[in-house]
């Protein structure tokens, strides 16, 4: 948690479930509970769930409204911006101004709320982050809301969480109804992002991909591609591809759009979808019409809690413009037979004739995510 | 356990629970069950529920009646204050006198009992308890009755359950029914027991103790005051005041009586209450016709069981001289609040961002409890 | 289970469990899970739950029935004999031989399954239990099959388990259907076996047995006894006697058949009863028509699970031949009660007062299992 999870800024939320002044929902990572909530139009703040008196927890509730936190013990009272704002019988020299809420450092970018849970300076969000300022601008998450949002308890360690998203090598074993909307070469050649799949087969689809790339491109829209290493502070990723050679709208069963407003600035639909990855516990999937949030939360060595948020343009009307079973349909299939397998891989795991046996060639991601978390440990 | 708890007299119930020859209940407390037993009129006992042979818990209910305690295992057999009366098929070589259950310290005082966990000599009873006799013969402890008796399982460490008793700066937030009754200079004063309130509060309350002192006194009662010092053995208390100034029969709703018949000595009600405080787990609170009895135990260091007990005159009749939920109204509302808001309290304390807050004006006698835990620990 | 229980061949289930090719079954023991699983009409093996990639659990259900054991989350297959038959995309350089399943130690001996879970070679089953041959092949076990099978989960831990089996001084005062079939003087002798009971006992009841033991002769039937020593690999005994003095035809209510049909080698009802102690977690207690397999296995500390295995002659037919409930009966009530019994008594070693209490003249193969225990631990 010290070395790896706190030294990440982590994609929590989208801003839309906060709207109003007041508004605030809990964020549990590791053994803390984050209080995330908005002050004003412009503001948004995470406090540590605890109080600066005697430590009772100041929320009980997992979202809601406050005019202020004020602490159901002891009622001391802070401000939406954390400070202090009232405390009974203090003595005279007690200063109130040091005893506001502990912040936690929060970001927000394009309507994505990202928080860091380090106790010293985070890392250097925009010199991390600013690469994907202009795809971000263009699905225009900024103007985005919730369409739905989903939860998923994993009993596994959140490194098996992060393995299996990141390999498709279990797709076609594993996932039917997502090999029934991407084709093989594509999952091999890329289905866990850049430099997930066997390095022939990339080279394999890379025909197809640039005649797309180059269709895309003739409509306005970028295709960029970031992909970083395992000694990258973030390992990020960015990158563009059709969702399939049908011509699909959007990633659902039939190709039929999933929502008929479009996001952003796409103007015209270019059947391509777009993969974020901040780091190894935040990601994003975006067709042009709704966009998949996935947070990872490892809760302790066991468990892990395995948030999706689908989001669609704000003005959307929801049963006239989407339905939610549909938005929601490939990832809820999939999430829910990836936390079957991974809660079994966990389970073999604690074997004492367990070993890690040797990657297939459509595991390189695993192999970089592995490289990558050593490194932290030993950078750290 | 072994430094603190296990060195104290604690008050664990009222012997009117086991009237009878062979009637018993079980305290737990820590990892332990303690039988506590009638052998006779005028014997009670406590032992280790552990038979001496293989071990097996010799009682298996939460309270019952034994005219032996036979092990349901072997059959070894243990006479009603505990020595061994019958094994079979043993050595010749073993030794039966050896082999009586584990004997637990206990003392029944004005009807109560307490018990002593130390594996050695338990500290001298009557040294730190004779200053209460006067006031507990007063009250008729030893001529009551168990009204009604409640167990409220608290996932909170147990000093987090006695610093919420022992001090009164969470009463205006959290306790709206206790205010009902009693009024706000006299809980800051002294709401959590002498020594609870800031010192300006105690001199400004003083005249109305003082003018109820005077008409109590009158009527003959007494008006003991103990308050022992953090280097005390116990940090035991005892002190009188009035109920409210609004001349309240007993600590109900209403201020009407909560049983007619009244108890002890009092032959007219005095509109007053008296607050025992035997250690920091050990209480009574008692009115002029009820008592309520308050037992917090350790369990482990995530679980404290309490129990509450409310005593009447043995001669009440229930419905017709009290009705059980009028005189338990006051703690059960009140103690059901204090569970949440410990147990809220100690899952902030998990958090790696807390650390203890300065305390207010009106939390000295949790300072005082916290020398005392110290001063314990260090002195074992 | 490291020194004790991996050092063992444990009897885990009976042949008849798994007729088919591909017919399996989960041995859950310690934190492993191990498939025993059918190649063919002569091949049984056993292999760690895990597969050799990423170490998923292989078979998800506790019995089942496979043509490939085929992992779930990547499909690496491997035969029926663990080698592994395919794995995609893996590198050049990966070695199939290499990548079978783990395999655990097994031998089918008379229809009884056993396996050592050793990583090292196990110690020699010939040399263990040759002498239990006649006995085993009288008994007729590779021509029964099972009537019923049930599970006793109990909160004991695994040597409390033991330490009630293996004594019959509680069956007086703990299992009264148990002593409704058994003589007193039979219990007090060997009622838990060879060297359970006091010396004077089993010299009593000698003449009583011989007479049973010339009568079972005279019908061809074999009188074996085996009573290994603390500083055996296995403590293994083996023994006859008959049920009672009653010509009981078999271990039931009234003593009338369990089953009309008879065992193996049995032409006439001997009124006997057979005890085989493979070791001190694997029991087998066979009369003429039927035997109950007693299975004790360790799952942590605290937990230890009991699996009773009925098995009658395989061309036996339910309902017409036997009564599953009159089958079960005796060791079905005695399990449980023994289950209450065991579970109280790992309640009470938890308290500080716990000593080890001297032990009963009927208990003497108790104090040689401690013996053994602690040799396996020193030896290792």
């Amino acid at each position: 948690m010290e070395r790896v999870i706190s030294q990440q800024w982590l994609l929590v939320d989208h801003v839309s479930r906060i709207p109003r002044r007041g508004d605030y929902f809990l964020f549990r990572v590791g053994g803390e509970q984050i209080i995330v909530i908005r002050e004003n139009e412009n503001e948004v703040h995470a406090f540590f769930n605890v109080c600066r008196h005697r430590g009772s927890r100041v929320c009980l509730e997992d979202e809601g409204h406050k005019r202020l936190l004020t602490c159901p013990y002891h009622a001391w009272s802070y401000n939406l911006d954390g400070s202090l704002k009232a405390a009974r019988l203090m003595p005279d020299d007690f200063d109130q101004s040091q005893h506001g809420l502990h912040r936690c450092h929060l970001r927000v970018f394009h309507g994505l709320i990202f928080v860091c849970l380090s106790k010293d300076n985070p890392p250097d969000f925009d010199a991390m982050y600013s690469e994907f300022d202009e795809m971000l601008g263009f699905h225009g998450f900024s103007d985005a809301k919730i369409a739905v949002q989903r939860n998923y308890p994993n009993a596994a360690n959140w490194k098996l969480v992060v393995e299996n998203f990141i390999e498709c090598y279990h797709c076609a074993p594993a996932h039917p109804e997502y090999c029934s909307v991407h084709p093989a070469n594509q999952l091999l050649a890329l289905g866990a992002g850049p430099g997930s799949g066997p390095k022939g087969a990339l080279e394999a689809y890379q025909p197809t991909l640039d005649k797309w790339e180059a269709r895309a491109s003739a409509l306005g829209h970028p295709s960029p591609c970031i992909e970083r290493s395992a000694s990258s502070i973030d390992m990020a990723q960015l990158s563009r591809f059709p969702i399939n050679d049908r011509e699909f709208d959007s990633e659902t069963r039939t190709g039929e759009p999933a929502c008929t407003k479009l996001m952003g600035k796409f103007n015209e639909r270019d059947h391509g979808e777009t993969a974020f990855s901040f780091n190894p516990i935040s990601f994003i999937l975006a067709c042009n019409d709704f966009a998949m949030m996935a947070r990872f939360t490892p809760i302790d060595g066991m468990q892990t809690d395995i948030q999706l948020t689908w989001l669609v343009h704000k003005d959307a009307e929801e049963d006239v413009d989407y339905d939610v079973d549909n938005v929601a349909w490939i990832w809820d299939v999939t999430i829910k037979q990836d936390k079957r397998i991974t809660e079994d891989n966990q389970a073999g795991i604690l074997s004492s004739r367990y070993q890690p046996g040797p990657y297939s060639e459509q595991e390189r991601l695993v192999m970089t995510f592995s490289d990558w978390y050593l490194d932290k440990l030993e950078k750290h």
